[in-house]
């Protein structure tokens, strides 16, 4: 398992030099089977249009539903199945780089296998990871799936709109996760009506490499 | 990895064989994190109460939450935290069938870790496995986790309190998921109202095993 690791890390530290080469950020989007990580995705890149340029690469087991979704955008989509593998690895995110145009981009948004454990162990050459969770998951995911709560630099709070209908408390919630991880950054939104997306939206178009203008040579 | 599972597979079948000559049926209910698989094991609890004798077997990565919401039912429960591990497997569960009064249960539920994919691999002696999805996570699972879908004896569509606020075609997911599994059997629950929890408890109370009578001998 250890020697697994370290190959993956030799890899995904690769990953990172070719998109710290084009001035790239790639953002680890981990989460639950339906937190909601393809409508984010999708909100983001019509909050950033015009913007930011991004690109996504889509993680599942089996089916290309997301990466349609993505496509029909006019965005630059690559879809990994992973045929069985819980998690994206180094090695398929090396191949899905070499099918995105990284001349053109400023954020490549990852979307994982749907799974709050597995993911954590393999970085990918990410420059962040984020976990999403939803509301209907309930308040107490940090306390089963701790390693994935503090891994990550920012939590997204999703399908805020179902508030009213089930038990979360959002504010135990954040002190929980921010006793765990000092430093990690909270958003509530909602994919389904729009709440809270400009801010997220904001802090991505933030995560852009400054020190990287594109075509004008590098520092 | 073949060999893992097959070391698994005997040990699986150890604990089959003890809860065979016990007349227990062992029933691993999987799902995501999130999708009311506590919620379903205390309703269980609560519709077969004196009829049925129930013991749980929890297992998560890390807390024991869910097991001290069990035990406030009076129910024989054991903890497992697999610390880290994706999934329960046979020894863990080798290991909880000691903790528990074998002599004085009709079935076991065990709750496996929030994990639409590892789980799928690892026998654990059941007798049953059990899927639970719920509506805020869509209707497009199958899709992307078919050997889940595949794998189970019974779906539990959870929440359906929540249909009015969310996109989940009930009708289109159980003719896909019955295209793929001709056999399962699908329940339309709500662990927050109620609704359809009879239909399963009774099903539940289907599962034991009607050949061994205890404290008569077995033929």
């Amino acid at each position: 398992m250890e020697g697994i690791l370290s190959a993956n890390d030799q890899i995904a530290s690769q990953n990172r030099q070719l998109l710290d080469q084009h001035g790239i950020r790639m953002i680890n989007l981990m989460a639950s089977p339906g937190s909601g990580k393809t409508s984010l995705i999708l909100r983001t890149i019509e909050a950033l249009r015009g913007r930011v340029r991004i690109g996504v690469i889509e993680g599942d087991i089996a089916s290309s539903i997301d990466a349609d979704r993505v496509a029909a955008r006019a965005v630059p989509v690559v879809q990994i199945n992973t045929g069985g593998q819980c998690h994206l690895d180094a090695t398929m995110v090396s191949r899905a780089l070499t099918r995105l145009p990284l001349e053109d981009l400023d954020v490549i948004l990852v979307e994982n296998v749907g799974n709050l454990v597995c993911p954590v162990d393999f970085h990918l050459g990410e420059g962040l990871n984020v976990v999403i969770t939803s509301v209907p998951e309930g308040d107490d995911k940090p306390y089963k799936y701790p390693a994935m709560f503090l891994a990550v630099d920012a939590i997204v709070i999703n399908k805020l709109d179902l508030l009213p209908y089930v038990h979360f408390d959002a504010d135990s919630f954040c002190k929980l996760t921010t006793g765990m991880n000092h430093d990690v950054r909270i958003f509530r939104v909602s994919c389904e009506t729009g709440h809270g997306i400009a801010e997220w939206a904001k802090w991505i178009a933030q995560q852009r490499q400054p020190w990287v203008k594109k075509g004008q040579g590098v520092a």
